[in-house]
């Protein structure tokens, strides 16, 4: 909106229109992303075949035709839901190789993200409602994904191991036990509970490294 | 069958009849438990939704008309899958307050016998699919059997740590991430695959207690 505001007034026409079309369309992209927000929170309580788009239009107080200037279909709209849930998580891959970090300290950085990434709107509806409703249409996207996380996680248990600060263990079952934890956390985590999403995560991640149980040095 | 076999010839009739009444109720039970495996699989494979009762007739070679003379409808078989996911656990829940045998060693049998009735076909129905689809009917018994294997996992720790086996710690989160990692299995493990369910849990369980980090004493 400042942008629009601070416009000289002698402004030549075709620049104001184009001024004009960038802020329309970046109005019409505000609505999309509330309209998709809106549709993974009803996703994520409801699920997704419960979820019709009679209650996602009634939900924005919109007419059920006005959701159709922005979406084409109930499935078009989960897979960009899904397409979201990603986007947050690009960066924090690409920051796991850097090497100036500890392997295990850049693991619960991974599962701290994962978990804030997760428990966000689109992130529950990944967790909760899944890829499996885009069975029809190409849902490899998600499960390519799937996989960039898990080799993630591997590739810095491998180099931990490498390094000599993790002991010998299977990789994958590292990943999957940590994988299992964090998606199950969706289900019953509550931000209105005692503990912070953060403290859970780290709770799991000292778990995982230190185990539970007692140091019989002590 | 071998009951049947043993009749002695001079059976009274009111006694031949009653034997023949069993049998016929027997086979009836075991056609009935034919059903719900059936559909446990089916709704594990294509989700709750997607499956219809012809599908589950049809996979059955039975007609749909027959399958009413066993079950009511698609909610009630999946009640019943779900109720029969959990017998296999009650006997487990009950060794679990056999004292004789440490808390930390209970918590690993704790999870193989668990693991082991989620990847059954009841198991997988109940963790794939979930009780869900039955909020319009009566779900609390699944909830309540939830809460008890929670409540399990929990008594265990708290054992653990007040006789000095298990660090002092948070056991909702012990138990938070051990379900987590114990119900994301079923969409993962492959028994074909190179590793048992058994080498899997006890992997998981050998982190949870003794941690992946290396000992700094070594």
């Amino acid at each position: 909106m400042a942008e629009a505001a601070d416009a000289p007034a002698a402004l030549s026409a075709p620049i104001k229109k184009r001024r004009r079309g960038r802020l329309t369309e970046a109005r019409h992209e505000d609505k999309r992303t509330a309209i998709l927000r809106t549709a993974a929170q009803l996703f994520a309580a409801n699920g997704y075949e419960a979820t019709s788009l009679d209650m996602i239009a009634d939900a924005l107080g919109m007419h059920k035709a006005t959701l159709y200037h922005y979406v084409d279909s109930k499935e078009s709209i989960l897979y960009e839901c899904l397409l979201k849930s990603f986007a947050d998580l690009d960066t924090v891959m690409e920051s796991m190789e850097d090497r100036a970090v500890p392997a295990l300290a850049r693991l619960r950085l991974f599962a701290r993200s994962l978990a804030s990434a997760q428990n966000s709107d689109f992130g529950r509806c990944l967790v909760l409602v899944g890829s499996r409703p885009l069975d029809m249409v190409p849902g490899g996207e998600v499960r390519k994904f799937q996989r960039r996380l898990d080799s993630t996680v591997r590739a810095l248990v491998v180099e931990g191991i490498a390094d000599g600060s993790i002991k010998p263990c299977n990789p994958g079952l590292v990943s999957a036990m940590l994988f299992g934890a964090l998606n199950w956390v969706p289900r019953w985590f509550d931000s209105a509970g005692s503990l912070t999403l953060e403290q859970v995560v780290d709770a799991f991640l000292d778990m995982v490294v230190s185990g539970i149980a007692a140091s019989r040095t002590t």
